[in-house]
């Protein structure tokens, strides 16, 4: 059975693990990521970690997930917003030259994605539409089993699909930004300005006690989230959804079902029949990034 | 060299051609589809034509593009407006069994699509994102020189694309729908509306002469198209953009940079460079149907 390092990388701590093909952590190594201090203090620690996993040399490659768009050909971030001096660094042929053995990268929507397409929920199916909704609102496709990373990086950075062009720009993503409507932080702001409450989980756990603003709100976000997915199903027409991140895996049971009528409401009648599931790895970001390797053949 | 027979099946027409590995068209029939006679008469006769191909054995296959999503693993039609009873009629198993040589069948606007992909504008690209500008509105996703069409053939149908969910339902598209908005239909219902015109036409020419309503009219189909163009990015990030149609080839002089203009304003900066560009073939149909066969590597 081949075995894979597995590396996933985030602004405050970085995670590195000796996985098996089954997605089985064997090793594992959570540290933090110095991410303040630039790429090249970074990459050292991270191959300075990877050299304590035992027999590392042994394993088929290395594969790391990163917070931000992926230029998957050149091997280097095209944004790096929480890891600073990433864009453009060459992360790939850094740790290949400094341990010899393959190394692939990609953005860590794409890696949980992944995880979930050769593992999870998506398991076996020929296109695995992956959504993670949490903080942000972020995307990945994989088709037979390979992420589908796109040009610069972009393919699933689905935060920027607009879901109605006639609301406020809040930031630099477009006005009306599914994001900015649904993920989190969209959702608290709407709680502080409808119910007086501060955070994402208020409004939850007001939904769930029955309050009819906070129910108002809740579903007015599985609209938006819909309408988002009915316009990936026009360029993809996935075969199921998998939906992870914090807001999902918390209150999957107050809108899931919102999202699946609203979404049978705007696609053709052949494609109502659609898996909308929760994504079920519970590590998705190591053992993602360790698939890569898996992914790329080895 | 490889030779292909391709068939383009149309509501009135058919088409049948035995074309080479660069598309080189080497013979060509077309003659009417007799669509209204169901699929079993349909396909004798194209079947009777390609035997009428010189020498048809010694290709390597046949591609057929219909006029509707099809679902490719089971090698039916899912929905077939234009060729009645064409709905789940096993068209790639009868064709197979009349001609003992392989079969492969997508539709129209996937078929010219990869036709572009491999041969035309996109030649070379990892990732091609094709759209046709017509009466109607439909995209291909092409990824390494392969169609994408998804679990039911609906990849592509991107018709259905809400670009402002506050617009009027006209028919079994969503409000909103690109292609109520945009194609060349929704042109010619604006003119009427605001000019008083007839055609699509109509609106392009008062266009070229300035006129400042129908300037406002196509201006207002660019920004709707673009938006369309930057949630397809948002999912996929392709390398290019290649778009076909009639539309689009008669008029792209006077919408192509107002569509260049509105894309950058709702994309990424990172993306802001990519080529939108017209399709270069003559013949897309029937050489994209015969590149079906080549782009499963016969």
């Amino acid at each position: 059975m081949s075995l894979y390092i597995g590396v996933d990388l985030g602004g405050t701590n970085v995670r590195v693990a000796k996985i098996d093909e089954n997605g089985h952590i064997l090793e594992d190594i959570k540290e933090p990521s110095y991410a303040s201090q630039g790429p090249k203090v970074v990459l050292e620690h991270i191959v300075d970690m990877i050299k304590r996993i035992s027999d590392w040399q042994s394993c088929a490659g290395v594969g790391i997930g990163v917070p931000g768009p992926v230029d998957v050909e050149n091997g280097c971030m095209t944004i790096a917003t929480n890891v600073p001096g990433f864009e453009g660094y060459p992360v790939v042929s850094t740790l290949k030259e400094a341990l010899d053995i393959p190394v692939f990268m990609d953005n860590d929507a794409n890696v949980a994605g992944l995880a979930e397409a050769l593992l999870g929920a998506g398991k076996g199916l020929p296109i695995v539409y992956y959504i993670t909704h949490s903080t942000g609102i972020g995307g990945a496709l994989i088709i037979n089993g390979k992420t589908v990373s796109g040009r610069r990086g972009y393919a699933g950075e689905i935060a920027n699909i607009i879901i109605d062009r006639n609301r406020p720009k809040y930031n630099y993503l477009n006005a009306g930004a599914v994001e900015n409507e649904a993920a989190g932080p969209a959702i608290a702001r709407k709680g502080k300005e409808i119910l007086g409450t501060e955070t994402t989980k208020d409004v939850f756990d007001a939904c769930r006690n029955g309050d009819p603003k906070a129910v108002k709100i809740i579903d007015d976000m599985a609209y938006d989230f819909a309408q988002m997915m009915s316009m990936i199903s026009c360029v993809v027409d996935p075969y199921i959804y998998v939906i992870g991140g914090g807001v999902a895996q918390n209150n999957s049971d107050l809108y899931f079902d919102r999202i699946k009528a609203y979404y049978r409401s705007m696609v053709h009648e052949k494609l109502r029949d659609i898996e909308i599931v929760n994504a079920v790895l519970e590590e998705p970001g190591v053992v993602g990034a360790a698939m890569l390797v898996r992914a790329a053949g080895l």
